[in-house]
């Protein structure tokens, strides 16, 4: 690294070459694609060449070097400057190139890790600085390794508030070991970002947040060889580098004519559109073809990455079948035992450690516990960082938080990312604290991710194995475990697979099957028992692996019953109820009579026994669904005088909700009739008393 | 309003009787509830006295009253002082303020708008001073009313990026109506927040978003009170008021010895957990149960809601059948018909209306436009307010980035809120962008919102007719389109409802049917043809309508074809074979064998039509698997001979996605074994190659 601060001219010129050559290779990739960003790209070119030619330390023909730099592109849509970058330093070919976005190329319309050197998949704005901060503070706390991580941002999308969580995150823990260079291009998508290409106003917020900033010419090879290497001798703080650019061109620049391409600088409504008409015409301004090839300086040489031997046997807690523990307990004594036997665990916990288990871990192995505070976002972009560092990191809040992170979710899979997510406070048998503390949504959220592994523990020693089973998947897992206590039926030490599923009551006249997970599991044994009451014989399954779920033992449940029911903590949709049926309905075979019982209505505040009951998903209802399902179906139909009454079926759907907008004519005198002078109710008016008559399920 | 910034002592000391009837009520409820956060409650009560009494201009009796101001508890977990305001105010009497936390209270665990006083449901921090953001905007930019809007937060919420997307929209559109009160009490649930009691930290934080800032002693009367006034005749910035204060209690101020509760005071550990022990010791530490009647100030004077009229008669584009256009064409075309006709519909956008179609719409009513630029947490947040006043708001942006917005979604339901969201660039027919910018999972995650109402058009007519249906429904609403071209196969004007479908195909022989939505709507039909052609008679049907879903024709088809494959752009769980199956189901009948198409591997770059026949949801494959079904399952079975070739069917599972990773040992190994020494490979030796063999699919 060049501690001169002034380049000398031959070096600059240099510079300047490269970054053209990469000016060049954006527009002819874009072209050959048909498509892309070659403006958002150009902008960014001597930035890019800057830092791969004196900054970055990294040796792409071994991209698992433990000492390598990270280089993120935040603007992912910025991807032919990337790939033109690995064509200057002969990572990839010249054929490869220019399969740029087409099917089976690697080279997509925005970086993946397919590519090697590609830590995370781009694409969604705001994330890569997220996630560099993650890898960087596994650098410095969990590696120990000198590395630098590099974020290359837009400046539009520092308006993602997943950002300022980073930020906050990255000047609290000191990462000195992280440089992010905004490209102020000023045009975003559709127009100007609301900023302009007012550096200061960016400046004054990282530096509110803590962070050494510095303001330059994008374009002035020495203003950034300076600030680069500026940034990277600064301790203590995190370092931004504002760059003022243009889309698409350069602007005279010290003592050489730069040419960019003038068609479209700074044009608004260019924005993912190649360079039309003339790419030549282009390719010449910008001085034509380019071979040159850039030797980027090898990484810090580090000592050979240790084997981690296991600290300590592994010791799990075990809980005593007959008595009563929550799954969160379960889980955080759990995480402190696999925290003890493996040293690559890590615990990240989103301001609630007193509450989801992680306290114990915490305490153990303060080390390696990241409290995150209210800022979910980080909290996962910073298990994303550290896995890409090789650690196994385990994100841990309420079930519902995990929606404020989504996003994230969502781009670990595309990333093929390893993490380990897990949801307390699941369903309403979270209690009084009410519908904005549970999760009811997370195993339909969590089922819809690409690869995903979804587990829900109904009891203590389940939810200890399964935490460990956890800490060896690959991808996207998720464990939901539940803040109320629930009865120990499993022995300590009981091995469960993913995929799998435990028949808890089985017998060969059983005529119907309940199929639960978690609390309702519960709810379904003494189902069971009533129905047994009754003479009718019930199977039950613990379906604890939600995805994958037990196809095999469902199919042979449907063969043998005839009749399912299906019970969930959970909204109708996504979750455990649509997991059965869509295994029973994989087998190409006619399905038998399914019922799905799971929360109709929202739930308000009450203990969790009574939200069991009042959301229709107790032994009760469950018997009695059950009930009918036989009485109906069974040959001889049901008895008569025989009256099965455990408790009346809550009602179903709710009406109510799609309740129209007291604003709205009705439906028949709208759209046509808007004509005829029909008035509508202005803004204002809309009455609260309305409202309240769409709350009848807790009245 | 006082203008004087010195108040009387009478007064003074009057104001402190009404906090300490708050902390008072505070116990008094959490006790009667055992539970709850009076803690948390405490510490703001001087804050909230002085609000209350002197600065709140309100009508109790009258919650729809236009000038109202907006008060919002972002920290909702501080509802029982919320319940003692009401209870001072009369707004509540004794026995309901006792019943918090009971079932069917309407005093719930954090309050939501079943209370009518209350606008949005609290719980999930980080959300109220977002929304406060969205009612300001709608008083300044739609109902150019002077109400104002006061937001209290807690001091550690504030590290939710979402507050950070709201500062900027505050400032940028120079929400002076905004006061924003922040209880910097230092404890957060589990420890201190990352800034203690440092109210510079966070006033330095929102001056450099262009806020007016000051810091106070959130215990002295007279600061509280000379800071409100400021705030309130600040012009040109949102102001935020930061109160240093302790949970608990009160210190020392002015003349008086106030004291809290000595026992709890900034205390960790006891956030969450109502005063225990000797809660009449603390009441008559604070002075003993009061009944003082808090009378607020009317609310600003405004003109009555003026009823507003029709603007012009409601003239839809339309799209002549045969012709193609892309779903988020004719819904931009719709939305900028609708703003003509319906001067109560705004439009939101999320930095990409040239590529969502909301350009039009913003040309031609830039009074209702909003661009809320890359922070879709603020976008949705907007909407939300916008709606609390009544407006009818469509918050747009790509399909896939209403992930990073989904807590917000999810706590609008929990609301009862009514908005529209429209996501662009669904689907793998997205095409070369790749998997970043397609939305996979917005069926199962909009599905998973209660009482939410899911639509996916399949033309460019209905699109239009399900955009103006939209503008009439209560609740969440979701309309999915497409970035490509589809085939235009509706009349314009044809009616569409919610819960509906369109039998596209049938005849008395058919033998299986085809459920498809949106773009697979299409290839469904050519499908049907290539069926045809061998002599397969198949029913086509378009449930444009995912949630509710068309029940009663489903089942219609179940029993008259005897076998259903249903196909989807989308992940397999949660979306539209979902959807069907839970309907089928719902009958208490045993369901047909149904076939599930969907996207089962991450798709990569590749044209659109490359993407359908790569993801196999093209119409060769539902043709082979219509025939496959039709041939299984003859009466006569397939004729000898006869092999219906249209292609193979893709993998339907992708196993290499769980790979476990290179740093695990193997199951066998683990956890029994790893007391015998086994060697865990520690981090940094994860190899990228290893990454590579991940994607099989793609390569």
């Amino acid at each position: 690294m060049s501690t001169s601060f002034l380049l000398e001219q031959d070096v600059t010129r240099s510079l300047h070459e490269v970054a053209q050559q990469l000016r060049v290779d954006s527009v002819r990739c874009s072209v050959a694609a048909s498509s892309g960003h070659p403006t958002s790209s150009m902008s960014a070119a001597d930035l890019m060449a800057v830092l791969l030619a004196r900054y970055l330390r990294y040796d792409f023909t071994d991209p698992d070097a433990p000492g390598n730099d990270h280089l993120i592109f935040a603007k992912g849509h910025a991807a032919p400057l990337y790939y033109s970058m690995l064509r200057a330093v002969g990572a990839i070919g010249e054929d490869e190139f220019l399969s740029y976005r087409q099917a089976r190329s690697r080279l997509e319309g925005h970086p993946t890790p397919r590519l090697p050197w590609v830590d995370v998949a781009a694409g969604s704005l705001g994330q890569g600085l997220p996630i560099g901060v993650g890898v960087a503070l596994a650098g410095k706390s969990l590696d120990k390794l000198p590395y630098r991580v590099w974020v290359l941002c837009g400046d539009n999308e520092l308006a993602e508030g997943a950002n300022w969580e980073a930020a906050e995150q990255a000047s609290f823990s000191g990462l000195d070991n992280l440089t992010v260079i905004v490209d102020v291009n000023r045009l975003g998508q559709r127009g100007p970002a609301r900023h302009g290409r007012d550096t200061a106003a960016y400046a004054a917020r990282f530096q509110a947040f803590g962070w050494h900033t510095q303001e330059i010419d994008g374009h002035d090879i020495q203003e950034i060889d300076r600030a680069c290497s500026v940034a990277s001798a600064r301790p203590g703080a995190p370092s931004v580098i504002l760059a003022r650019t243009r889309k698409a061109g350069t602007r005279k620049a010290g003592t050489w004519k730069v040419s960019g391409v003038a068609a479209v600088e700074d044009k608004e409504g260019v924005h993912g559109k190649p360079v039309s008409g003339r790419p030549g015409e282009a390719i010449r301004a910008l001085g034509g073809i380019r071979d040159i090839r850039v030797q980027v300086a090898p990484p810090v040489p580090v000592l050979p990455a240790q084997r981690l031997h296991p600290a300590a046997p592994w010791r799990p807690p075990a809980y005593a079948p007959g008595s009563v523990t929550s799954a969160r307990t379960a889980f955080g004594a759990a995480m402190a035992a696999l925290g003890d036997t493996r040293p690559d665990v890590v615990v990240l916990d989103g301001e609630v450690s007193d509450a989801t288990g992680t306290a114990s871990f915490a305490a153990a192995h303060p080390e390696r516990f990241f409290e995150c505070y209210f800022a979910e976002q980080q909290m996962l972009a910073s298990a994303i960082g550290m896995q890409v560092r090789g650690w196994v990191p385990f994100a841990v809040t309420f079930a519902a938080f995990f929606t404020r992170a989504y996003d994230f979710i969502r781009m670990a899979a595309v990333s093929r990312a390893s993490i380990r997510l897990v949801g307390s406070h699941s369903g309403t048998s979270t209690g009084a604290d009410g519908p904005s503390q549970m999760g009811l949504e997370d195993l339909a959220a969590l089922r819809a991710v690409h690869g995903s592994t979804v587990l829900c523990p109904c009891d203590a020693n389940q939810a200890v194995w399964l935490t460990a089973v956890m800490a060896g998947l690959g991808g996207v897992s998720y464990l939901r475990t539940t803040r109320d206590d629930m009865p120990v039926i499993y022995q300590p030490g009981e091995r469960f697979e993913v995929g799998g599923s435990r028949v808890l009551r089985t017998a060969p006249d059983d005529e119907v099957t309940l199929v639960a997970a978690g609390v309702t599991v519960h709810e379904a044994l003494a189902a069971a028992d009533l129905l047994a009451d009754d003479g009718i014989s019930a199977r039950v399954i613990d379906a604890y692996s939600v995805k994958p779920v037990d196809v095999a033992t469902l199919r042979a449940a449907a063969r043998e019953t005839g009749r399912i029911v299906t019970v969930e903590d959970h909204w109708p949709e996504g979750g455990l109820g649509d997991a059965v049926l869509s295994a029973l309905a994989s087998g190409g075979q006619p399905l038998p009579v399914v019922r799905k019982l799971a929360v109709r209505s929202m739930p308000c505040s009450a203990t969790p026994d009574e939200q069991l009951q009042l959301m229709g998903i107790d032994m009760a209802t469950i018997a009695t669904a059950a009930a009918e399902l036989v009485g109906l179906l069974s040959p001889g139909g049901t008895p008569p005088g025989r009256v099965l009454e455990f408790c009346p079926l809550p009602q179903g759907n709710f009406p109510v909700e799609r309740k129209i907008s007291a604003l709205d004519p009705p439906m028949s005198a709208w759209p046509g009739l808007i004509a005829k002078g029909a008035a509508v109710s202005g803004p204002a008016t809309r009455t609260r008393a309305g409202a309240r008559s769409m709350w009848p399920e807790c009245e």
